[in-house]
């Protein structure tokens, strides 16, 4: 479960709750394609924007539709209380695993972050992937952090951030972290270099919304084909650009209306849909790379 | 209500929810010291830790404890529906008016913040001051930006970062704002400068806890006194460097534990506690600024 590709759906929402219709068709759709695990609830399903009762029903939801294919639910919170509510939940919908990353508002010091671990994960009965997010969290995990908290009972994965910049993370992580413990990376851009350097899982943006595509380049990756893998990766150019320039989250959403998989953007307020030169940009972006016509 | 010292009390939690007798005592206290207003449930009120029902039983307590002060009620959150909610419901509160930062999760658009104080103050029936605050929120507001913000309806007051390196800003926020929108400033330890710099206010976070100290340094700054301002505020110097170092908002809780105020540090998890050394320096700093007998 915590290898190859974890594809996270976007969680579209409304101004009564989440679309539970489209956020199925999301899931299913995903499975489908054969990803090997489902994120539900992870940044990409907007997992800080929602309410407690939001959360569980979308858990319920992703864990139906996923079928067969393992689920892994984002159980975040600001408040170390309310992560275990959230762990509560996401046990009750059927979550083969949990995802915690920790989130802030006052800053943390590494032994308040290693203490939000050793609490959630002495009240858990599956598996935790531990999610080291600075571009949302502003938490800064040294690898000797990850190597403390890795030792915890019931830690099974870390999400690490792109490695573009440092391939040789990977390795290094390796060797503080207990065999078991697989590295997964985020930052589509960069995740097909990230699996050449040796990480085990892509846990992937674009996965939820174009999970074929990012299924080709993690099989060609993990198969040690370096060159194939660069080339599937470097076609979708155009839809890295877009991410760095307005937010991965804005993107996938614009992507998802575009294929006709959601009505509406469904971004939670504050958060904004992209402009009327966004969404060209993304309809050009998807035409360049042959996926407009995907779905 | 906009000037002079505001101060913000810490807010005292337990694994149930707030200790209200201790919150009224610290509320009660800042309000017989003659501090200008209360500022409760901002980032020293933990109001990013607490439930809706938490939040709106705090506003409660501070209206009724602060008798004649007027209570500026902290109305964050991540997604606007909710900061709807937490107005709605310091408004029902009785507070006089209502502090707003731009939490994140996803960074912000500066369109995107600009949005979310349009949609806020369009739903209001109090004042708002802007929360300016890029230590929690990760938010960086440009002068620009202040200046779109603050023509908004019912802006009255912008609370900004310290401005010990550039002084200068205050001259230069003016100029961008509207004439009857104050400027505060917090960052205790730079304050005195910042009001001998032309601040109108002085949000507190030691304001809190040390009313008395702190009054004597802004009126000591508002009647132009350069030299007792700075001494005041100098004497305190044990404070802004344990400030620096483990951050107000633990040493704070640390204060009104040693001071005798709550009794237990009452912090929210995964924010831990000041360690045996943290309590040991502050029990130092206390003595010396001969605060350890102000109760």
């Amino acid at each position: 479960m915590f290898t190859g590709l974890s594809a996270f759906p976007f969680t579209p929402v409304t101004g009564d709750g989440v679309d539970e219709a489209a956020y199925e068709r999301l899931v299913a759709r995903i499975a489908a394609a054969g990803a090997d695990s489902i994120g539900a609830l992870g940044s990409t399903g907007g997992y800080a924007y929602l309410s407690r009762a939001e959360r569980a029903r979308a858990a319920e939801l992703a864990v139906r539709a996923a079928g067969s294919v393992p689920v892994i639910v984002g159980v975040g919170a600001l408040r170390t209380r309310d992560v275990l509510g959230h762990v509560e939940d996401a046990q009750r919908a059927g979550a083969a695993a949990v995802l915690l990353a920790p989130m802030t508002y006052q800053p943390l010091t590494d032994d308040e972050v290693f203490g939000l671990y050793a609490d959630v994960t002495a009240n858990l009965s599956v598996p935790l992937v531990v999610y080291d997010n600075p571009g949302t969290t502003h938490v800064t995990f040294t690898d000797e952090l990850h190597g403390r908290i890795a030792r915890l009972p019931g830690v099974a994965s870390v999400k690490i951030p792109p490695v573009d910049a440092d391939p040789g993370r990977i390795a290094r992580l390796r060797s503080l972290l207990p065999p078991a413990v697989t590295i997964g990376v985020s930052g589509d851009a960069a995740a097909a270099k990230g699996l050449l350097a040796g990480a085990d899982a892509w846990y992937s943006v674009l996965g939820g919304v174009l999970p074929e595509a990012c299924l080709e380049i993690t099989r060609a990756a993990t198969a040690g084909d370096t060159a194939r893998a660069g080339q599937l990766s470097d076609r979708l150019a155009p839809l890295w650009t877009l991410f760095a320039r307005y937010g991965s989250y804005r993107v996938v959403s614009a992507i998802a209306v575009r294929l006709g998989l959601i009505g509406e953007p469904g971004l939670p307020a504050p958060v904004r849909p992209l402009d009327e030169d966004g969404r060209r940009a993304v309809d050009a972006a998807l035409a360049v790379i042959g996926a407009s016509t995907a779905v």
